[in-house]
């Protein structure tokens, strides 16, 4: 039994989260840090978890929860905050996976660029592990620190690794066209997710200036060994939770849909999370799991690749305990089936 | 041509508002007033309206309005807001339609029991008209100030009118169950109206609290001649726009569903916007018009009262362009076709 | 390990089922029956269970279900095909837990005149036990044949059982007014259910008419003593799932919010999925358990029940799977947190 | 005052057109066409017109029409229907605008290729003028058949045709991924727009082989004066209406955003209909009206055009009603502001 706290309560990461723990047989949380005023019941600022978690938040003291055992934390805090907390933890020994940005990008420089501030956690920075077990599984069970990975990324990279791990398609041709559900945008209300504005409408967004676009462009060009370039468009669907991304790309020569299959197929063949279809995937059939869904399809000798996930799960919270399990050993799967 | 101003344009009535006054025939509109800083295009603030009102916003200035010709004005400010800025249009002779509550109860001490401030302008308070065109309509064309009703009460009010027009039911036993879209709440960013927390959701709010109580009792004790009470539960529904209103009743005496719609189809034969369906209305089939659709059913023997409307046009700019036709003498569907 | 069997598996309950059961460490699902054409997987019907459930759907053949040690089977097949299929497994031993309508109602003349057809399953109608675990729980546990509840009926009849069962209430007065996710209509399309005819629409349907009337009457009169009369008006929102039903009755005497929380506090002490708040529940906050959400009010002297539910899980699958635990005797949560 | 018909009057591009016409001063609806059975009113197919339009469906009777004096009929037919009633009106001298695809692909072949079915009323579809009006405006006041446009194409041709007609990029460049609402499924029920399925999911549909694909491109052929290819993706947006087009192009030489939208400028600088933005544009503002709204970006050196319209009014009806305006000489505008 791992005792785990959660860093920052109120989210919907921070939900999903302990919607999952509460269902892992290894798991106990142990204490939920919030920065909300008074000690509120978890469930208070969450109703659904009436009767399941029976945890007052609390402030962060990272001497009581060392006292206390917790071996894990998960950090659920925003960008920044991130950076400013962890560091005690993680000098008292705590492992953490943090599902923030903070430490997700290998260049301080390429974090300043893109989230406009200097990062202030370099010694931490070079030891973090990017968290996406289907490519860097191997660093995971050593890992102190695990920078868990982005919703959209993920239907990125991994719609693309296995082209661009075996150079089959022109790594500067990649634009990835992404829709996402409005739980991605946080629980802060805004005028852009309120929901007479947002419910009957779709959108893009932050177009070419959107901050997963380096992470991407980061761990494809880990998979490739060389720079990769990507035309990233986020887009908003009226919908609670998903994500579905339709990939371009040129391949370097002819191919066909069976052979791409076939070449997921082997390179997946050993990731229980990453599901191949022929036909084509929608988000609500892995809505509420961690699977991640693909096909490929060749139009006009173009490759699109077309992705869905759960941004909740796949895209945080579940990605999150499968590096936990990964991290200790359990099978991957635990609490996440 | 009737010059006309919109006092608040930044809210979901007074976008309607203009949408419905661009196609009407009679009118200019010739200013909008707004708080917001600087003179912003309108469609700065609503860019639906690009391309189709060339205006920016302006800040309040009587003494302009008279001077540019402005005979009447449409306010949709808030409560208390409204019954501080209205008082200097009407004293300079301009003809008001007001959108929020703040004229619509005649007895100030209900007004400051449900609305929690003393009501400030007694005054043209005991001149407003309450603005309910098929029960007040005669008095619509003389009124200087026209308090425009509320969107819950006038389901509730003309789905229950011929029914206590004639005693035909037991004025205490009334029962208004009613069900809104999100856009009822207004335009400010809410936790209550964030997507991700209502999209997918259904609850009641304010129950046994809610404001339109007092404004359903009122107009149902004119028709009656006698006090009438109600008990009245708003929900919200995942959607834009539209109310439904489930309304039950006891009858003094048996009655049938047959002889309820001829009653119906009598009183409102002359009242174009009310219509009398023998299936069940949808808030779909009024949607973004200023129907407001009835059935009636005997259920056990009790009556039930099936009303439906767009809560942003018939519930709120609709009918103010309804009572703005019969104000100066146009045909009642004007603009509103 | 009880090896079960699923009847009927292209549903939306079937669906939902068998990814409780797939969680549930004491159940293996040994077959799924199905009269899709041919052996399709099940993950074909239902994309969402692929690499989660490789099971071929197969037609009925009760010997061999028996030979290979199935003991218990779930009906998810539409009433009238129900009580058809099932006695042939009943009489083979298996015992089951029908999802469908037809042994829900134990006088045969009453579900005749709901249903449209004579039952011809008389034999096993007067042994099924009504499958409401928080009101007839002590006769699941021995019972062969359970009817499991209605998605509606369990709002009503756990949303007044405290005080019809303490006489609190005027057993003439009750007024049901529901409204489902469109779930609740099954999978086949229909135009009512066509996405660009129900979405952004709020209607009532079945008024005065609804065949959950007449087992939400039987259910309340069997904890009364005597007969319930319920006026029961259901209603489709623009959603995915969630039941929220607004009840209405008459105290026999002067009631609070506060004495009326305190009793249903005590009469469901023991019930571990109904949950008591003391703000108004909201679908969202039970979607996807087997939580049945209550509050109470008092508005004008009437009392307000305000219930919330998720119509697959409590509603149909979730309580099934609460019935199972309880027949078999294991703990009641089992499979269900 | 012009009469006109409406063939085929069940579908939602028919409710749309009269919604439209109703609003029109110089247009009578003389007849609604329908293979409905028996003769009912509009209005029971479509609740929405009850005490709107007072007319009953009828069967088709080409001499009765012409004896009545339409003049022009709107088709609203589904293909291949189309091109069987249609020549029977066109050769009595009534002019249409057909809104089904019939007679919009100039090569036969093309059509046999894409529909499945050989075209079999060659005469007219050499007359056919694609009535695209800020394309091929000027031959509309002439046309006696308009082919109107579909909903997806106007996006992709209007996105593109600043850049195609200037030879600013790639011919062989482009993306079109293609975002729609529900309602451009129709209106029959199928199990893909089933509300439990279709709602709160997102998904792609008919990758690389959608119908739409050789209008776009015949029309950017007509514009480029060369063959066009682009890669067209659509896919399904949980809401009833909008339809959001991102489009990549690879440009001939290096540009900026304001260069592309003074181009965009000056090309549509008499388009009343087409809308040039800033900000990005969303579908809820475009909703319910003619508009086509467009903005440009350049993110790592190619071009992204984000374009929205109304599906069923800029898409379809409202477009109709642009091209009637044309060939009988009204303002452009007429009807559709």
């Amino acid at each position: 039994m791992i005792k785990t706290a959660i860093l920052g309560g109120s989210g919907y990461t921070a939900l999903e989260l302990i919607k999952i723990l509460l269902r892992h047989p290894e798991v106990k949380i142990e204490a939920v840090i919030s920065r909300a005023e008074g000690t509120p019941l978890v469930a208070e600022q969450h109703p659904s978890l009436t009767g399941r978690l029976d945890l007052r938040c609390e402030q962060l003291n990272v001497d009581a929860l060392v006292a206390r055992g917790v071996q894990c934390a998960f950090g659920c805090l925003p960008h920044g905050v991130s950076m400013s907390t962890l560091p005690a933890l993680l000098d008292r020994g705590i492992r953490i996976i943090d599902l923030s940005a903070d430490y997700r990008l290998r260049d301080p420089n390429v974090y300043a660029q893109w989230y406009g501030e200097s990062h202030h956690d370099l010694a931490h920075l070079t030891q973090a592990v990017y968290g996406l077990p289907e490519i860097y599984g191997e660093e995971i069970p050593t890992a102190q620190l695990i920078a868990n990975p982005g919703c959209y990324p993920q239907t990125a990279i991994l719609g693309l690794a296995p082209l661009v791990a075996g150079k089959h398609i022109d790594l500067k041709s990649i634009i990835v066209d992404s829709k996402s559900g409005v739980s991605g945008a946080g629980r802060t209300p805004k005028l852009t997710t309120h929901f007479p504005e947002c419910n009957e409408s779709f959108t893009a967004y932050s177009v070419g200036n959107h901050r997963h676009t380096p992470e991407i462009e980061q761990a494809l060009g880990d998979i490739a060994g060389e720079p990769v370039e990507v035309i990233f468009t986020p887009h908003l669907v009226p919908m609670d939770r998903g994500i579905f991304s339709t990939i371009y790309a040129t391949p370097v020569r002819p191919t066909s849909q069976e052979q791409l299959l076939e070449l997921y197929r082997a390179y997946y063949a050993k990731a229980p999370f990453v599901r191949l279809f022929k036909d084509i995937p929608a988000t609500k059939h892995s809505g509420g799991t961690n699977y991640l869904d693909l096909t490929v399809r060749v139009v006009r000798g173009k490759i699109v690749i077309l992705a869905a996930e759960d941004n909740l799960v796949r895209g945080a919270s579940g990605v999150a305990v499968q590096n936990f399990n990964r991290m200790y050993g359990f099978d991957e799967q635990t609490g996440l089936r």
